[in-house]
């Protein structure tokens, strides 16, 4: 199956029209007619190559929301005109620990979306910006009829970022949650643990994001910048969610950290984090990290945000302007996540 | 009440002897004639103000066992001629949450033995290098009669220091846990995690330790230097714990650790730890730190090893050669932990 879609030839390249190809439906497989893909830090991350091993041309893109078009003949769950969402995995082992245990993004072969290779070693997988995709129905979630779908895409990846470490850590009424940085992730974890029960702060470098952190469900706003920011909040939140992908030193928002609490990292920074021995030992912290979600988690998380009316904070965009897109990105100059109209992938005028 | 100790007269001079007074006993306190005083690394630091904030003449030792010379007219559960001993503590506030969940060492106000000040903000405290100490019923433990009072010594650091993580991180039968190095605090846990049930690893640097290591417990001994030596053993650990007190990139460990699993740091390195964001997101996995144990733990750790035959390995020594010994600790060349006999204070031959 030809499909068209966006591509980076090279690593820092600008992304640019690229048609591909699709694997016929297998019996196992789901195929889906995409009509939206967010825009993550991580694909911008991964089309520079900042992470290392990037494999070109790559279709990014692991927040893909759209409508069946095909199924095969072993597929129970999904029938052709379902909406159907796709997330950061599109395969693994099936028979480890991890993947018995529901934690399929903890198996050591899963296979993400795009910059890798199918379990065959050899197939690359491409990703959302593109027209149409074929997964296995294990890795194809449900978006529940109360989510319309542009507000929906940032879910499958920022919306299980957030939920998964969230509900791990119990986040729940009498709970004091700080989120760290309001982008992409930081926005849904707001609205994810304030419909959780918690407390919810925001700990923020961008005065300007006061309201929107408070329309969120955010009870208080921070900007801590000098030492005698951080000296009130000392050992005010029982957990911190750390989504900042950039450098920050991280060892006074430590200290913000109850005794046995933990600050939790989701974002991907480059560079190694300087932490200071004192900021964990002082409180029996702890420093953790958290990456997306199972898929049946997935699915809860879409039936929870569908239950809570939660969905993202976009600005849509069509594909011609990705490019543009990841250098805002990258300033932090989006609120909150970007979406591409697929639609706009087969108008010529543009 | 005049006692002699040694003390450091400056950052990094050598210690020397150093007449001062401890206070007459209150209706609280316990006046300990002390017999023994262990070396910790930590006493190294400070005399070195390595960690900054150091007060002098310092006299340090915080492992302190010896024999109750007089007792206040409220004490309850000492008596003159009971064997007891002072760990790193000699006060709390005693009101706030940490001290009521019997957790005075993460009270904001606890009071160090020795480099500190007491509640009064004034008078400072001396350590145990020294022939006498007046400590408050409270911050007093009692050695069992199964443990001689030499070896006994490290347990009120080095044994309680590693206890205490153990205990938290739920050590037992069915559990993997790994030493990460095998010195005074490291050889404790070996024998600590062993007696609670778990299959004990060490990762040291010293390849000629092994017999040691499986001599206090241990079922296996690695020296991992290259990246192939970390490979086998990925995931492998339910908890490892990290004492080491000094640089040492932590990452290629962290990998060893099992999903969910944790890294808990109870060495204090001087420099902040640089860590690998992946290291910790790609298992959900948590660096962690833990300081001492409270004082009821603390009693219940020299209990637990008294029913299990557990005391330190240790080199005694005279005070008169603590200056040549604080150089041995810093060159890891004592096996495992220095005690200084306090009877040599008194004699004038050496």
């Amino acid at each position: 199956m030809k499909t068209l879609g966006y591509a980076a030839p090279a690593a820092g390249a600008p992304l640019e029209p690229y048609e591909f190809q699709r694997r016929a439906p297998g019996p196992l497989d789901v195929a889906i007619d995409i009509r939206f893909a967010g825009i993550c830090h991580s694909d911008i991350h991964q089309a520079r190559d900042e992470w290392g091993n990037a494999t070109f041309p790559m279709v990014p893109g692991h927040e893909i929301a759209g409508v069946v078009s095909a199924v095969g003949g072993r597929v129970t769950r999904f029938k052709v005109g379902d909406r159907a969402g796709v997330g950061c995995m599109v395969d693994s082992d099936r028979t480890c620990d991890e993947c018995i245990a529901g934690l399929e993004q903890f198996c050591a072969n899963g296979v993400y979306t795009y910059n890798a290779f199918e379990l065959d070693g050899v197939t690359p997988t491409y990703g959302g910006y593109s027209q149409s995709v074929v997964v296995q129905e294990h890795f194809v979630v449900r978006i529940p009829d109360a989510l319309p779908l542009d507000v929906a895409t940032p879910l499958l990846c920022a919306g299980i970022t957030t939920y998964s470490p969230l509900r791990h850590w119990k986040t729940g009424p009498g709970m004091r949650v700080a989120v760290l940085g309001l982008g992409g992730l930081g926005h849904m974890a707001v609205k994810l643990a304030h419909a959780m029960g918690a407390e919810v702060s925001v700990l923020s470098h961008s005065r300007g994001k006061d309201a929107d952190a408070r329309r969120f469900g955010a009870h208080a706003f921070h900007v801590l910048q000098d030492e005698i920011d951080f000296e009130p909040l000392a050992k005010r939140f029982d957990l911190i969610l750390d989504t900042v992908g950039s450098e920050l030193d991280r060892s006074p928002y430590l200290r913000l950290v109850r005794r046995d609490g933990s600050m939790v990292l989701v974002g991907l920074p480059e560079k190694p984090l300087a932490i200071e021995p004192f900021a964990i030992v002082g409180a029996r912290r702890s420093l953790s990290g958290s990456t997306i979600g199972g898929m049946a988690e997935t699915q809860e998380m879409l039936d929870f945000c569908a239950a809570h009316a939660i969905v993202s904070d976009i600005e849509v965009i069509p594909i011609q302007k990705v490019n543009e897109a990841y250098d805002r990105v990258v300033r932090s100059d989006v609120r909150y996540r970007f979406v591409i109209d697929i639609a706009s992938l087969g108008d010529t005028r543009r």
